[in-house]
């Protein structure tokens, strides 16, 4: 071991102590496998700090850098028994870049480094094998000229094309060594040309020039657009990996490979790679001659390559991704790293390496990234398709389907009674489309955002849709749709879409089951035993609640009630409802719907015995339950041109102008949600006595119910709960009176306006329970539709970095995030037994998660199908350290 | 002088330490009238007290309170020399309710308390009037029957209605006395029949009843209901007055009369009332004579009473409205109160009360109403028509004006330019309307809120408004609108509005000028000399900005550019802008809107030297600036029907394409503002080019220009301004490098969105200045649409007391208010150097401005037309005690 004070540089042995910011990512994984005893070609790593300082003087090599490095260069000649330069005995290394975070557009590789016209000979009587040895200075040259010297590329490339051309060979390596070595002379001739300069031959000279390259190459500008981009600090600087060249492709019992240490597809516990004789590593990416699979290596090896991968793990505590090489059968370990892996595979290994003993829980836990358990959660596409979409909408609803295309939904409705599998293609959907999307497998629309009409009933049904897909164009008249590409889909032509990708393909693509293997459910069961934050889901259906529980769902924490108000048998009362004259009228429409609607309550309160669920009373203004204007007067100009009926005629009148007297300029901000009942408390009562008499109906049948929670929504003033909570108090006497028994029930509120959550304080002394509706509390907070946001200026912001995420999606901190901290904290104080929870989509994104549980909040509740996504996340939040969520209040 | 200790009453000289609250209103009065000498008819006073502890104790008589009655009844008799009960000399009293607050709905004032039979007869011998004491009487008995007994008063009614018949009489005083004495008689058996008892003859009895009624008063329905609407405490309790009467109805020499201390309608300081000979004060209200001016009393009587309200102003610091009965030649006041007053007079009073000594300048600036300043900035409908009119809608902008209805736009600008007076009725106007709207004296709209088109254009012109008058239909087509009681409206026929107060007037309603009173601008002064908080003006043109100017303000807040890109001359260069297919084209467009802007600017910077304007860039969507696509396709129609030119229906095709790509589901919350920018950048280029450009000239012409501030509207993100704010430097540097001459600007930004004041500590780093959008910043807070809420549900939340005023008028301190607050400390914190303003409508609402005083802004902006306003209310938050505006942070 070298004794010599370490400045900026050390051999693998010596750096045991350092980490991942001194010795670059490379490095580190090189200096641990040392230190663990596994065979890695001894090397030296000048540390990140001569890089910074480099920078810090104005870009001058750091003093006494390069002493430093010839010292060290003589410990690593002993240490290998070969010496740089010497044609008897040559030391060769490669050179190679190596920073904190995986940079790409850092310096490449520079290989064979030492080589000169004096080594190449003495090497060709090493090796006897003259065409390997010009091969590699070739190569050597190539790399070294463009990184360290600055040529370009192009007249080596043209040079070897010529070669090629002229021999009628396909590949560099069927040139032959004679013409090799003509092309190593002219390889230096063009750097002469080039730089005016000869290709150094003193081996010493091309390591400095090497490594002021790679210095360099921290800030070449792709690599600092790439720092920009991630967020990734200027100064952290690149250590210089110097390592001895091992060579596989010295003959037969030479070789290289890759492998992972668990299978990365299927995590299974088995060594999983491949191995390419007579290679060296990059050959094996090449592709030119077919690898075998590790597990046909000979027995010794393989054996040698399992104690080895144990080692890894035992050491990293984690799957890794090694490369090898092997020459003349002495087996050395190039590079390791963590593997990566798809999420079935993440899933098993750290639930395996938990029950193994290698990992904790918490870090079983924080091993699987959240997002990525959608795709174990939804039919997708085979993974091996490689067809070529042809069209891109917004992803709405994931998991992919095929089906023939159908654009009207009535046809839909009927072929898919027959089993047809079908696609419903509309400019938008509207509730006259529910029929159809119930009978489609998935929903393609060509307008909207990721709040339409369409992407929230198809997210609710769990069904596929891409939405907003603006470059198709539909001709619903003659049925067909054309690409931007020109390609005409017609109607009964069959199309598949990727609702987690946005994708449409022409044609059925194949598509694969959710796996829910034994090892998620197991992953997920742990994470609640970890987790504080409560999981609920948003379900308006018997069958999402179902899906709920089999998600882990504890509780219903958004049953919308506008879906039941939609539906096709309900859609003429609620329009008479509408169009009633006097409040008499209205409340004889609103006895017709109480039956469907204690109907509904009953299937969801029966499914969910046992567990809260929070019934939000209607949210959207009336005017979405009427056909738009354009559709009546459609109507009206084909009757008065058909001579159609009078009595006809004036009743579509009497509809336009109500569809006149209740359009607004701004729907989303308009007469709705509480507004309205305080108008029409009609409405409420209505649905309070379908709950309440659901609830007591299952209750006596299957001697439990679920708990009831009522909620009310975009309340923005205490006074507006107080008026509603005292009609739904009488109401409940009324209904309990009738019917001789009494249920328990609580009344909340949803926070989706700042100023609900301003005056969170005032509200809590008259709520039970607070629910964010983060979908609403974002738009209003930035002063953003969603729908015209996505539309329109989403994209260019995100771009533009703007905003660093779409706040619909991943819940803003700085803003929303602020508002639902003041509210909870202000809630609580007022009201200590207030109940907080969220229901907006935030509620299935893991950084928001993480954020509502350091927010101090109690539930979450998501989509069905993200149910598993929050458990998880929530978990992560719990046991691993707590992310910068915090914000001044 | 009584020894007696005191507990619940005392006689007015005795209780001249008591205030307000313990002797009520009415009783104060009395009391500081009789300490300071005036000839007050003695009393006795209840003390709220009394009444308090009779509710305490569930209702009834505090203990020892009537035997201290009686012993303040002696005092009393032997003051006035007169006795309870005796014929011979009978004292008689009146007795009333007398709450802290004025309250309507309280008890009534029972008159004569004392008579009965036998005093009755005493009287007639003492007056020698039967006629004068068995009306007394028959009043008494129906006063007490009604008030003290709960007898209905029907019968009463009808007795003497049909007494009237039977003798051919119109009124009660044409009775003659043997029919009066039949009527006691009969009212007496009224009672009785009532009742089950008789009329009680004793005094004392008589009294002790009206007491108790007067405290059960205080619990009648509608004085709770009172008291609730108007937030009044329910424990104050009523006072008891119990005074002697005294007639002004025996004889020749008696009268009564009431009186102001100065002209309540002028303010001018000269004794103002009117004189009854022969009369009771209610006979003075009734009608049936003509009263006198008091001016026209004799002289003795005249001194005396100048004499008395020169001594009521010295000690009540304020103008008085006073009652007084002359009896028998000897003057006595009955009441005095502050007296109400025009706002005229209240300017007047206020100001030469200051220059008197009377009151300090703070008092003078506390006198003032600031919302009643409105009456004098404005046209006003003569005070003395009486008309009813034939619709009202919202009061838009204030001003009367009348016209000929008009209902096309370019005949509207054609007969306006002829001189001809044109009220605009428009179903809503669209900036195609400008030119109508110039040439109008006023508009009228069937449509729209107080943010619609008409209502803003209006307001920034200072132009009578009327809009959404939804009462009127208007029948474009055949030149006619109809109001709700079907009286037809057509072209030409002349109708009168008042943007004051919302109403129509069919025909030509008088106007009376503006009074620009000397006095004003004196207290305006005054309050200059007083406020911290700065007051600038929303004007954008040069007009607006002369008016500003004259009208005080300090600068420009709020400059907007909407209206200059409306204008006819401009509006298809701005649709050229839109249409364009590339940047160049766009910025073709753009080039030739340059010198239309620069004029613009010129011409405002030139009006306002030496003074801050701020410029806000362009803020509307781009969608605003195209005609509805309902147009667009009607004439496309009619093109097709009338087999017009091909290549204009292509046209319309191309605009009626980009309509609908622009259209949007909310574009209050849509692609505008910043957000465009971001987008175009060569708009606000343009825009910045054309203001520094403007201000080099004004600078080069006038040797002085504005301060140059330039404004985005709807940030709701840090990054957005930084963008932004680079464009506008870079753009910046080319003007000064091209023109070769440099002038200082600042550049800052709206806060308009929750986010923005969440995040204004981000923001302020790279602002020089802030300015509040508090109507969107409510629009948001809430989420309320404002034209949706107030043509929707506002009215309905007003009157339900959801909130206490409309929070777009004055703002809502609790919600919007704590993000003012938060945005301006956090904001100033980060920027000490931040200069803060508000430009959004609440700038001129009176509790507002003193709100943004309390939240530590240092100016606000309104319109021309309330900067008077403004300026009064800041100087009145500075001097006087701060309201609640406090809120938690």
């Amino acid at each position: 071991m070298s004794t010599t004070y370490m400045k900026y540089m050390g051999l693998f042995d010596e750096l045991v102590n350092y980490g991942r910011f001194e010795l670059g990512g490379k490095g580190y994984g090189l200096v641990q496998m040392t230190a663990i005893g596994l065979p890695v070609p001894p090397g030296i790593i000048i540390l990140t700090s001569a890089c910074k300082e480099y920078y810090r003087s104005g870009g001058k090599i750091p003093e006494g850098l390069f002493e430093e490095l010839r010292e060290k260069l003589k410990v690593l000649e002993n240490r290998t028994g070969k010496k740089f330069g010497d044609p008897s005995n040559p030391l060769l290394v490669s050179v190679r870049s190596g920073a904190p975070y995986s940079m790409p557009g850092m310096m490449d590789t520079i290989l064979n480094l030492g080589l000169n016209d004096a080594v190449a000979e003495g090497l060709v009587k090493l090796t006897g094998d003259e065409r390997f040895v010009y091969d590699a200075y070739r190569r050597f040259i190539q790399m070294f000229a463009r990184i360290a010297m600055g040529v370009k590329t192009d007249r080596f490339e043209k040079l070897l094309e010529e070669t090629r051309h002229r021999l009628g060979v396909k590949f560099d390596i069927e040139i032959p060594a004679s013409e090799m070595k003509k092309i190593v002379e002219k390889f230096k001739q063009i750097v002469r040309e080039e730089k005016g300069m000869e290709l150094p031959q003193d081996p010493f000279e091309q390591l400095k020039m090497a490594v002021e390259a790679v210095f360099r190459s921290w800030n070449n500008p792709r690599a600092v657009e790439y720092r920009r981009y991630y967020k990734i600090p200027d100064d952290l600087g690149t250590a210089v990996n110097i390592q001895m060249m091992v060579f596989g492709n010295l003959g037969e019992k030479s070789g290289s490979g890759v492998g992972f240490t668990r299978n990365p597809s299927t995590g299974e516990k088995k060594l999983y790679g491949e191995y390419l004789p007579k290679a060296q590593g990059e050959d094996v990416v090449a592709g030119i001659r077919t690898p075998f699979p590790i597990d046909k290596l000979e027995q010794k090896l393989l054996s040698q390559l399992e104690d080895m991968a144990k080692k890894l793990e035992q050491h990293f505590k984690d799957m890794q991704d090694f490369e090898f090489t092997v020459e003349n059968d002495k087996l050395y370990m190039l590079q390791t790293r963590n593997g990566k892996r798809t999420a079935q595979a993440a899933v098993k290994i750290a639930v395996d390496m938990y029950k193994e003993g290698l990992i904790s829980a918490a870090e079983a836990l924080l091993r699987v990234d959240p997002n990525e358990l959608n795709q174990l959660l939804h039919r997708r596409l085979d993974p091996s398709y490689k067809g070529k979409p042809i069209a891109k909408g917004l992803n709405a609803s994931p998991g992919a389907a095929s089906g023939i295309v159908v654009f009207d939904t009535n046809e839909a409705a009927q072929r898919g009674a027959k089993g047809e599998k079908i696609i419903l293609v509309r400019p938008e959907t509207t509730p006259e489309d529910i029929k159809g999307m119930i009978a489609a497998q998935g929903v393609l629309t060509s307008r909207g955002g990721m709040t339409s009409h369409a992407a929230v009933v198809a997210r609710g049904m769990g069904k596929p849709a891409v939405v907003g897909c603006e470059s198709i164009r539909i001709n619903m008249d003659e049925g067909y749709f054309t690409t931007s590409e020109g390609l005409v889909v017609r109607k009964g032509d069959v199309i598949t879409i990727d609702g987690g990708s946005g994708q449409v393909f022409f044609g059925e693509v194949p598509t694969t089951e959710p796996e829910l293997t034994t090892e998620l459910y197991e992953l997920l069961r742990l994470a609640d035993q970890h987790r504080r934050l409560g999981v609920r889901a948003n379900a308006d259906t018997p069958e999402a609640a179902e899906k709920a529980r089999a998600f882990g769902a504890e509780g219903i924490g958004l049953c919308r009630t506008e879906r039941m108000f939609n539906a096709p048998d309900r859609l003429p009362i609620v329009r008479e409802m509408i169009m009633a004259q006097t409040p008499e009228e209205r409340k004889a429409a609103l006895a017709k719907l109480l039956p469907f609607q204690v109907n509904d309550f009953k299937q969801i309160f029966a499914v969910m015995k046992g567990l809260p669920v929070t019934v939000r009373l209607l949210d959207l203004p009336l005017h979405e339950f009427l056909p738009p204007a354009e559709e009546i007067l459609k109507e009206m100009f084909e009757l008065a041109s058909s001579h159609g009926p009078q009595h006809e005629i004036l009743m579509r009148q009497e509809l336009l102008r109500k569809v006149l007297v209740l359009k607004e300029h701004n729907p989303m901000l308009g007469h709705r949600g509480c507004r309205l009942a305080i108008r029409y408390p009609e409405i409420y009562e209505m649905q309070v006595r379908a709950i309440l008499k659901a609830a007591i109906d299952v209750r006596r049948q299957h001697g439990e119910t679920a708990k009831i929670q009522i909620m009310l929504p975009l309340v923005s003033e205490k006074t507006e709960l107080v008026i509603l909570r005292k009609i739904i108090e009488e109401t409940a006497e009324k209904v309990f009176e009738e019917i001789g028994e009494r249920i328990d029930f609580k009344v909340g509120t949803m926070i989706e306006t700042p100023r609900a959550a301003l005056t969170a304080s005032e509200i809590a002394e008259v709520a039970d329970f607070f629910s964010f509706g983060t979908n609403d509390l974002t738009q209003t907070t930035f002063g953003f539709s969603r729908d015209d946001a996505e539309a329109k200026f989403m994209a260019d912001y995100l771009e533009k970095k703007i905003l660093p995420r779409n706040p619909f999606e991943s819940v803003d901190v700085r803003g929303v995030g602020r508002l639902v901290k003041i509210a909870t904290e202000e809630g609580k104080k007022a009201n200590p037994r207030l109940e907080v929870g969220i229901c907006g989509e935030h509620g299935g994104d893991p950084d928001s998660v993480k954020f509502f549980h350091a927010a101090g909040l109690d539930y979450v509740s998501a989509s069905p199908y993200r149910v598993p996504i929050a458990r998880l996340a929530a978990a992560q939040v719990a046991v691993g350290p707590v992310e910068k969520v915090a914000v001044t209040v």
